[in-house]
């Protein structure tokens, strides 16, 4: 059985290289390599695998995940620059694939190794990704 | 090949235990044991997987399979009080978790065992179940 | 200016007059005279129009619209039972168009009235309804 | 790590197969076999499952993805009669089972061996397909 | 108080005039002008102002409005050629605003007189229209 | 007769008075006065009002009304940061009430006098805008 908390957080990053020429990033990462930086909300689906405890109904209380993913995810990026304001996008790039990869670990840590996690996350309506740890 | 028909059911319903103390029942519950239930639309997508059929180039007719989720799954939830008017939920919680559960079983017995069956189940849309048998 | 603040409760209502037989609540409310109950994940919007204030660029904070909507209608309407649970209800049938227009009272007593006010409310997503007070 | 990329397209088809009867035509694909066709806004999710390059933070470039789909697919199918403007469909009836197959085809050739591709497809918002190349 | 049923249909359509050249016709309608036609999910919504009726909470029975718009909209234009199938569009190009004003007169003319009526109509979902009889 | 193109810009932005202490900017603006930025995918509906041309059955090419709204808006604010790549507001808090009101000026001139126009803003998907010039 797998359950879901679906999730908003909005964000400026900018997707760049400081090792690679202003030529290369342009020809990369295009109109997101803007320095002054753009942005997005991004809507991130939280799945968790889990069997059904017989006496609740609940694979997990979704107020509790809710709370394990404001803590660990919301709180650390809502409303922030990626590149500037967290740690971890100090030295990786913030694309969604890094974006995802980066909130596996998180709430993978934070949460009951008994379940299994898969993320799910739009950068826009358009660009969608999905991780579920390999 | 997989192929999916989207449907909804507005029901009423509420989260408690008899055998637990009002107490335990809030705690585990919250808002969701108000005595006096509360409801939503829930969502359903029905997902099935099956060869395609050369002759027609369906899987399967999705107006066939819009009449079995009808029968099975609208007519004995839509409007209702899952609580109340649903024996399957008698001495079962009516959480999503058992409500996809439920479904998933009724669909399961009225559907061609050559098909495999997944649902998907949205009671907000913040919160989101899938559920393949296992 | 126009500004919206869009917003979610989910309610248990029931549609029926004490005072009509049962066979002309049936003919008028159909299934949604379910005695036992039903519901319905309510979407509203609360759309506020006034000047913008040259000096912050809003019309109205939005985080203070939000709050004024979860006091006055979030907590009231929010897993509750509509005709049971909220005393707008006891003599007037929980109707969208009475939902709505009990909300645009609540709200227009609550906002400074310098505002004009409109609500629009989803009861399913084909069923949608808006009041500005007329 | 999956990555995916959005896109719609709007086309004319008709359901039947001339070698069966107007009574079969009719009783297997009801009104879709209108002889004049009609019409849908199909809406397809290109998901590619790849690596992250540790340079780029990408899986693949969805300015590029989305170029292979636009011409390997919107440019074929967008504004135009599937049965008459579209050789795929010559003899090959265009369910949307039959499109999502020929679509994946059509971009597993076009895309690089070292990516895993499936593709989801909406007919409307409520007959939805998969496929993954079984 | 405005009351709304939303509803689709799913119809094949062609732009174009007989009476200009082909260099014209492919100037101004482009690759609407595919003269094997394409096709579109319409999406329609119905608004119907009116007073609330004290007794039953209704402004209208939506379950009668909806049986109205699919009598007089939908059951007209699904599954159906606009140009080839619809007496309506035999002389008029079957362009969204045509479509919308076509709708708003047959349901003016199936409506009582007492309600106000508008209609908002969808050919994409970037595609939007809007009509209340002028 | 009203038609609509919508359109997106992903676009970084802070609210904050440079005449105010970090104190007022913080009560007044919250976290959206983050000295890094944070962004958004911002959604707009451009709408015009006009007459029907009975030759073409348009109020306006849509696919004009979208050059024109990529020509002035588009392209000015997509991948931007508003607050330093924009001169519109160099002096002008980039509230979401201030991008529209800028926005509407900006289509107003670029747009035939003989239409009406009026914008819708999404920021999020609960804080939306509408502007019609006063």
């Amino acid at each position: 059985m797998k359950v879901c908390r679906r999730v908003n957080f909005n964000a400026a990053h900018r997707l760049y290289r400081p090792d690679w020429s202003d030529e290369k990033n342009n020809e990369v990462f295009g109109k997101c390599n803007n320095p002054n930086f753009h942005g997005h909300n991004y809507v991130m689906e939280v799945w968790v695998e889990g069997k059904v405890d017989s006496e609740t109904g609940y694979v997990i209380d979704l107020k509790i995940l809710k709370q394990i993913i404001n803590d660990h995810i919301v709180n650390e990026f809502d409303h922030k620059n990626l590149n500037l304001d967290c740690e971890e996008f100090e030295s990786l790039i913030p694309t969604a694939e890094n974006i995802i990869a980066v909130s596996w670990k998180k709430l993978r840590n934070a949460l009951d190794p008994k379940y299994r996690l898969k993320l799910k996350l739009w950068e826009t309506e358009n660009n969608i990704f999905e991780y579920s740890g390999e």
